[in-house]
């Protein structure tokens, strides 16, 4: 690989991020430095300081190429549901998150991988923070829908149902990364409707211990 | 510091301990390697292969450190708890793990930091499932207790209920790290108890959608 001319720019830039993909899913956050990076493209550190200048540019790239494969990924299902309203899309949404499979294992590993990365960083946490944001904002939209539609109870603000459920599901993703042989797809599934279930059929808060 | 001599070893394996410790709070576990922690004790990395021969060594060593620190923070706690029984302990054992204060947050911060290195490794991944296991059956004990109680309903697994408990937990650490603002305790606990109050409540799984 030479130094980038005009023109060839983009071009190598799908191969530096092709890179850093494959980085990422053999050794993680952890394993991800210039040094790997440059040893995959067969290029010398040297150059990749021409599109890295430091490591926390390499780690935020590398979470722009996470954002889009997660949006291709998701893309099917979005448009399954497209038309649907309320608890169904919220599930399929939890769902989409859930290690389900080999691909998405491999998603969900990289993307928990991040998080050691990003919380040292007060930018990168701040990314994080918004990506989360965004999600619950969305999910806050469907418990909303759900709520109108007399699926979810409607004494609760939605945010709060919301913030429930991704907390949920992205404490299962790191359970069932984990232990995959006992958290295997359809349990994860029956997790899930429970969990539904329970936001569903909830009314009151009880009012324990000492807090 | 000078090699080890017998009888001063484990002296030097607590001074190498807290060396560790300090790293691991300044940089979290991406920026755990031999180098920074013999520049912690002011030791040579060549020393420092006494202690861990290689960099897996070094991270187990780090994760036992964790263990012993979290024995200690939660011991209160638990002694508070002692003679009461199901899910006002469940509910104590849960606001143990959330990030309440400065020091949990901090001990957070290094726990969802290791999953990083830990996914890379089987060993360390084994590790850690066995770790969450042992949580699982520990709130799964609680769960079976207070179903027999009354406090929660019977008609599902225990060890459902606890998978379901663990993972909001671990799910709500995660959200509160990035966003602080957004998750002070008091919304934390709002949190929790809006859990523990469906979870009480519930009674029949949703079927919903299309998995």
């Amino acid at each position: 690989m030479t130094p980038p001319a005009r023109g060839d720019h983009e071009a190598r830039r799908r191969d530096v991020s092709e890179a850093v993909r494959r980085v990422l899913a053999d050794r993680g956050f952890g394993g991800l430095t210039l040094r790997a990076v440059a040893a995959e493209l067969g290029a010398s550190t040297g150059l990749l300081t021409h599109y890295f200048p430091h490591k926390r540019a390499l780690v935020a790239h590398a979470l722009e190429v996470l954002d889009r494969q997660a949006a291709e990924r998701h893309r099917p299902a979005t448009e399954a549901a497209a038309g649907a309203r309320g608890l169904p899309v919220l599930r399929a949404a939890l769902l989409d998150i859930l290690p389900l499979d080999a691909e998405g294992a491999a998603a969900n590993r990289i993307w928990v991988g991040s998080w050691d990365a990003a919380l040292g960083d007060a930018e990168l946490t701040a990314g994080h923070a918004e990506r989360y944001r965004r999600a619950r904002r969305r999910m806050a939209g469907l418990c909303a829908e759900a709520q109108e539609l007399g699926e979810l109870p409607a004494d609760r603000p939605a945010e709060e149902l919301a913030a429930r459920a991704q907390s949920f599901a992205l404490g299962l993703v790191v359970q069932a990364l984990f232990a995959p042989g006992e958290f295997p797809p359809e349990r994860q599934r029956v997790l899930l409707d429970g969990f539904l279930a329970d936001l569903a059929a909830g009314r009151e808060h009880v009012r324990g211990g000492t807090g």
